[in-house]
């Protein structure tokens, strides 16, 4: 019988799943809304009745799961966007599959998304990854020697919340100031182009509007925009100082860069590797950068990783 | 037959032996001067008579070598205190052992110290384990599940190198300014204490000298000497900063502190501790800190676990 690799993202709004054969290939995707209500409760039951949807139970080989929250030895420890507090899932999602022989593994997503780069993407062939995803926030996952690092409190790759910051000193969601992501996320990086609006009283672009994208940021950096391309170069001076504290203490193959910022391009690996090498010298000659190449699948591949 | 490793602790100026049974047990230990003459051509050779003259060869496991230097894939990429360029240590050893079953392995000598403390000293029964070493330079090394970090380029625990003072910028030995080093190493605490005579006009006993040690420091600032106080501060303020960005990208379940800073003891954990939980939260509620057991012998322990 063929048997099936069953990854399945849970995002704080919606799920995503992937069917994939033994080999990693994507044979199959589709979604559903996520029902966060009564502290989410009936997320696991509605995610094995979308599976045995599609797929018969005595067909899968396993189901690998990525949640938005700290995991650390197939433990969930808590996930607030899911309403979810300590979950043994393996235990919990046993209850609505008769086969005991399925595999069930859990992993942070975005430690997931990054053995997803690595497993099916941009660092295919390397075995020792890091993947920063710049979006709303930033966070990110190691691989070494091809295992996911989770850390004893599940927090590894939560490299957003590093001190970086003494200038500007913007608030952060974990209520501390100065963190990473308050800097070099999207929504850092459209805070720290107002500050510079009202720092700087030069024309820009970016005046004409009341509020604006990170995208928008970029998008008049690389047009030579003054305030922009300094908000930009900032951001990613502080970015390649996170990745340089990184590099010195796990020295990693290669650096993936994933999430909305990344769509920015090479223009934004140029600017990282301005900052980057003078910290890292004489250390390292050369590190790997790359985009991601996955996008919002790198999360499935990574939880079909997790099962192969 | 009774079967041993042999731990070899390859250093500057000294190489230190250990000869251990298989359960890990230092039955004896011994050293030799370091023959660096002739970019220390003579040195495997010096270390396979040494070894010969204690143990049979056809009683030997393994040998556990630790290097001064950058190490990958049981490939030493340099050593410059030994006079080393690129190294396939196990292969240049084989030419003084007949018996090709004998295990040989090599690791950098920080993160040898660091499992040496893992496997037999104060972090024993842990199995993600962070070693800061603070002597004349800042040093470490990474365990993570029960197996070394050494970065694609050996370079993994080079955190003496992270910047982290853009205060003081004193020149590091790597050529860059405000490294971690700079102001936590025993040169460090020194350099930053002088720093503070010239800038405080207080009285102090560190005055009476014209040049002191870290451990005169760390001892006024014991017994109350402002300028010392201040300076232990700021230095450990610096340290819990790094290892609070290594927190949050790997997530330790304990740091241990070993070199000469750490017999100033209990002392220093409480400064640490006093600034790293700031950084850390609302991420980790607890991280175990603990002051190294094994001194000089955590590389020999460590260079007997990797054959173990």
């Amino acid at each position: 019988m063929r048997k099936y690799i069953i990854g399945v993202d849970v995002g704080g709004s919606s799920i995503k799943f992937g069917k994939f054969d033994l080999s990693g290939e994507l044979l199959e995707k589709w979604q559903i809304r996520t029902d966060t209500s009564n502290k989410g409760d009936k997320i696991l039951e509605n995610i094995a009745t979308s599976i045995k949807d599609k797929v018969k139970e005595e067909e899968i080989k396993g189901v690998g799961f990525g949640v938005p929250g700290p995991v650390s030895n197939n433990i969930v420890l808590y996930c607030v966007n899911l309403g979810w507090s300590r979950t043994n899932l393996e235990k919990e999602f046993r209850k609505f599959l008769t086969d005991n022989d399925i595999i069930i593994r859990v992993a942070n997503d975005a430690n997931a998304a990054a053995a997803g780069e690595m497993y099916k993407g941009i660092a295919k062939g390397y075995n020792n990854v890091v993947m920063f995803t710049l979006g709303t926030g930033v966070g990110g996952g190691i691989v070494i020697d091809d295992k996911l690092v989770e850390g004893v409190n599940g927090v590894a790759g939560e490299w957003g919340h590093i001190h970086v910051d003494d200038t500007h000193y913007f608030k952060c969601a974990c209520g501390k100031k100065g963190c990473l992501e308050t800097v070099a996320s999207a929504t850092g990086i459209v805070k720290l182009a107002k500050y510079n609006l009202d720092k700087y009283h030069m024309r820009s672009p970016l005046r004409r509007f009341e509020s604006f994208s990170a995208k928008k940021v970029i998008d008049n950096a690389k047009n030579g925009d003054f305030i922009s391309e300094r908000t930009i170069e900032e951001s990613m001076k502080y970015l390649a100082q996170a990745m340089a504290n990184l590099t010195l203490i796990i020295n990693p193959e290669i650096i993936v860069i994933g999430g909305g910022i990344s769509h920015a391009g090479q223009y934004i690996i140029e600017k990282i590797e301005k900052y980057y090498y003078d910290l890292v010298e004489p250390f390292i000659a050369h590190t790997n950068f790359a985009l991601a190449s996955l996008g919002n699948e790198a999360g499935i591949y990574g939880c079909c990783y997790l099962i192969k």
